[in-house]
C-alpha cells in the first residue's frame, strides 16, 4: 500500500522535516530509489549516496538531516525506522483460508476455522492448529504436534510427535524441528541409542531459518523463548535452552544441553560447546568457537581471519610450535 | 512400559542394592524425578544432586552408591546402563503396517508385506523394500533404491537413485543421499560437470540425523560402513569412505574422497579435507581442521576459543605477524 | 553408450597413442579398471598405479604416455579430459515428459509441452516453466517463479515466490531458494522482522547442491550470476551477489550483502562476512574466515589445522596471551 510521509512520520512516531503530503509507495537503496520511493541511512558507509538520491524522502539521523537533499524522517535509530516504514506500506497479507482438498489431515484433529492448509500437507493424529495458521505444501506435521495462532509454517518444513510451537511463529522451508537428538552410549561392540523422550517447545514471536534442525530433548525438553530469531542451516542440539529474544546467524551449531542467554547476539558459523552456558547480553562474533561457559555480558570472538597463504603458511607452522618457542624465548630472556 | 528395579537390574546386567520390586515408570533427571522414576548419575557435574533427588532410584558407580539416598543400579558404566534401561522401558514401537492410498509406487518394485508407507511418499521404479520398514510422509525414493529390513526413513528424506541401504538403519527428516557429488573439471569458458556414475552404500545399523546429505561417489561409491552415526547437518562428499562404529556430531563437513577409519569420534563443526585419510580409533575435538592425514590413534584439536574481543583482536593482529616477529625475535637472540 | 577410443580422442580433441579401435565401455579407476574401461591419471599420487593398471586405455599428460603400458590419450589436461569423455559416454538423458495425475498446478501458470512434473510437486499461480524442465517428486514451487528452459528441480525443493531460475541449472534435493533473509531491526522489546521485498536471480548454467539455501533480498535481489558452481549446505544471505563462474565448495557461509567476483575458488566451510567484497580470481583454502574485502586476485588462507591435543592445550593457552607475552619479550629486548 502507499502513504504520505506524514503518515509514515506518525506511525513511525520521528520527525519529519519536508513535504508531509508526499506520497511514498515503496523503500528501496539511496542509489536506487525514484520519486515515490523512500530510502534509509544508517550504515555510514553508504553515506556519500545521500547528496545524488532520487528518493523523495530518506529516513536518517539528525546529524545527517541537514545534508538531506530531499524531505526526510529524523531518527535516532534510522534501521528501526526503516523497518516500521517497510512493515507499514507491507502489512502482512490476509491468507485466503480453507483446507486443501489433496491435503492429509489424521484423526482427533483440532483446526481452527480459518487457516490455510494447501496441497500436500501431510498432518498426522492429534494434531492442534490454531486460528489464523498458514501451512505451505509439502510439510509434514506428525501426532500430537501443537501450533498456536498465526504460525506460518512454510514449504516442506518436518515437525515431529508432540512439538509444541506457541504464536506468531515463522518456520522457513525446510526446517526440521524434534528429530531425535544425537544420543547414544558406547557399549562393546559399538553405540546404543538412547530414546529421545523429551520435545521441543518454540514459545511466541520466533522465526526460525530454511533448512535450520532443532533436536528434541533426552529427557527434558529443547525451549526456544519468547522473540528469539535464528538464521538458515543452524543446528540446535537436544536439551538446549534459548533465552528471550536472543539472535543466532546461519550455519552456528549449537551442541547439546548448552544454555543460552538473553538478549544474546550470535554471529553466523559459531560453535558452541554441549553442556555450558552463555550469560545475558553476549554477543559472539562468528566464525567463533565457545568451549566453556561465559559469565559475563560483552563482546567475544575467536578466529582467524585469512591472509595470503604464503604468509599464513608460516604463521601456522609457528603455531604448532607456539607454547615450545615461547618457552625458549623466555628461558632465554630469563 | 513399566518394570521392578529387579529386572532392570537384570536386563542390564547390573548389581542393585535396594529394593527389587520398586517398580520403575520411566526416567528423568536426579533434579526432576519423582517416586516411580529412575535417574542416573555419569557426569560429574551433578553430583551434588544425589543427596536431594526423589527419584526412586539411580544408577550410578560403585563409588557413589554409598552416598545415595534411594535404591540404585550399581554400574562401570552408568551411561550406558541408562541407555539399557531406557530402551527396556521404551522399546520400539510395532508400527502398523500398510501402505497409505496417497502414497505413489513405481514399477517394478519389490515390498515386503508389513511396511509401512505414509500419505504423500512417491516411490520410483524397482525399489526393493524389505520387511519391517517405514517410510514417512513427504519423503521421495527415487528408481532402484533398496532398503534393507527395518529401516526408518522420516519425512521429507531424498533418497537418490540407487542408493543402497543396508538393514536398522535410521534416516531423519531432510536427509538427502545420493545426490551428486561436486565434481567439475575447468575448462576454457567455465566448469564442466562431471557425471556422478557412482552411488551411495550405508551398511547395517546406521543412523543419520536431520538435513545431512551424502552424494554419491564419482566413479565407485560412497560407503557409510556399519554402525556409523551421523548427527544432524553433516556434509559427506563423494566417495568418502567411514569405517564402522565411528561418530560424527552436527555439522562437520567431509571433503571428497577422504577415508575415516573405524571407531573415530569426531566432534561437531569440523572439517576433513578431501583425499585424505584418518587412521582407527583417532578423536577430534569440535571445531577442528584436518587438512592433512591422521596416521596414529588419539585426540587430536584445532581452532581457538573466544576471548573478549579487545584481547582478540591484539592476538589476531600479533597471529598476522607471527613468523615475522618470532624471526625477529630469534635473530636477536641468537 | 560405448565409443572408440578414436571417437573419444576426436571428441575429446586430445592426442591418441594406440589403438583407435578398441572400444571403451565405462570409465574406472586405474586400480578398478578392466578391459574395456578407460581410466586417468590427473592426480599423481595415484602415478604408481598406471603399471599395473588393466583399463584398454589411460587418459594422461605427454609426461606420464611413456609409462602406460597400455592405450592412451594425451591431455594437458588429464581432469578435463576424463570429464570430457565421461560425459560422451554419459550423455544427458531424454526424459520422459508429461504432468503427473498427482501434481497440483495453479492458476495462470506458463508450462512447456516437453516438460516432466513428477507426483507430489505443488506449483502455485503464474510459474513459468521453459521447455525441458524436470521438476521432482516432493518439489514446490511457489507464486510467480520462472524457470528457463533445461531446469532440473530434483526432490523436496522449495522455490519461493518470483525467484527467477535461469536455463540449465540443476538444484540438487532439499534446496531452498528465495526464503526470506535475515533481516531484523532491535527495537525496545526485541527484534522487529523487515520485511524481505527482493528476490532470488539465478543466472544460466549454475548448479547448486543439496541442502543449500539462498534468500531473497531485503530490497534488491540476490544474484547467482552464470556458471556458478555452489556444493551442498552453502548458505547464501541475502542481497550475496556472485559472480560468474565462481565455485564454492559444501558448508560455506556467505553473509548478508556480501559480493564475490567472478572465477573465485572458495573451498569448503568458510565463513565470508557480510558487506565486503571479493575481487575476482579470489582462491580461498577451506574452513577460512574472511572478515574484510579482499582486493586483489591470489590465495587466501586462515585456519589452523589439527595437533595432538596435549600439543593444541598449550598453543591456545599461549595464543590467548599472544599479545601481551610478544610486548613483554619485545620490552625486554630494547
Amino acid at each position: 500500500m502507499s502513504a504520505t510521509l506524514g503518515e509514515l512520520a506518525k506511525y513511525a512516531d520521528v520527525t519529519l522535516k519536508g513535504n508531509a503530503d508526499c506520497i511514498i509507495h515503496t523503500v528501496n537503496t539511496l542509489k536506487k530509489a525514484k520519486s515515490g520511493e523512500i530510502s534509509f541511512l544508517s550504515n555510514r558507509r553508504y553515506a556519500s549516496l545521500l547528496s545524488t538520491t532520487e528518493a523523495s524522502a530518506v529516513i536518517l539521523s539528525e546529524q545527517d538531516s541537514d545534508n538531506c537533499p530531499v524531505s526526510c524522517l529524523v531518527s535516532d535509530n534510522p534501521y528501526l525506522t526503516y523497518a516500521k516504514v517497510t512493515n507499514y506500506l507491507y502489512p502482512r497479507q490476509a491468507l485466503s483460508s480453507g483446507i486443501s482438498d489433496s491435503a492429509i489431515i489424521g484423526k482427533d484433529c483440532t483446526i481452527a476455522n480459518d487457516v490455510y492448509i494447501e496441497s500436500g500437507v501431510v498432518i498426522g493424529d492429534g494434531v492442534t492448529i490454531g486460528s489464523d495458521c498458514y501451512i505451505a505444501a509439502g510439510s509434514v506435521i506428525k501426532d500430537g504436534v501443537s501450533l498456536g495462532e498465526q504460525v506460518q509454517v512454510n514449504a516442506n518444513v518436518t515437525l515431529c510427535d508432540d512439538v509444541t510451537i506457541g504464536n506468531n511463529v515463522i518456520l522457513h522451508p525446510g526446517v526440521v524441528i524434534g528429530a531425535d537428538g544425537f544420543g547414544l552410549a558406547q557399549d562393546e561392540t559399538g553405540w546404543l541409542k538412547i530414546p529421545q523422550l523429551g520435545s521441543v517447545i518454540i514459545h511466541d514471536d520466533v522465526e526460525i531459518g530454511a533448512n535450520t534442525t532443532i533436536d528434541r530433548g533426552a529427557i527434558e525438553d529443547t525451549v526456544i523463548q519468547s522473540g528469539v530469531k535464528i538464521d538458515n542451516q543452524v543446528q540446535v542440539g537436544h536439551n538446549v535452552i534459548i533465552g528471550k529474544n536472543t539472535v543466532i546467524a546461519g550455519c552456528t551449531a549449537l551442541a547439546g544441553s548448552c544454555v543460552i542467554g538473553e538478549r544474546c547476539i550470535i554471529g553466523g558459523a559459531c560453535a558452541i560447546s554441549g553442556h555450558i552456558e552463555i550469560a545475558d547480553n553476549v554477543t559472539i562474533t562468528g566464525m567463533s568457537a565457545v568451549s566453556n561457559s561465559i559469565k559475563s555480558a560483552g563482546l567475544y570472538s575467536s578466529g582467524i581471519p585469512v591472509t595470503e597463504n604464503r604468509i599464513w603458511l608460516r604463521n601456522i607452522t609457528r603455531f604448532k610450535h607456539l607454547d615450545e618457542t615461547f618457552k625458549k624465548i623466555l628461558n632465554k630472556l630469563d
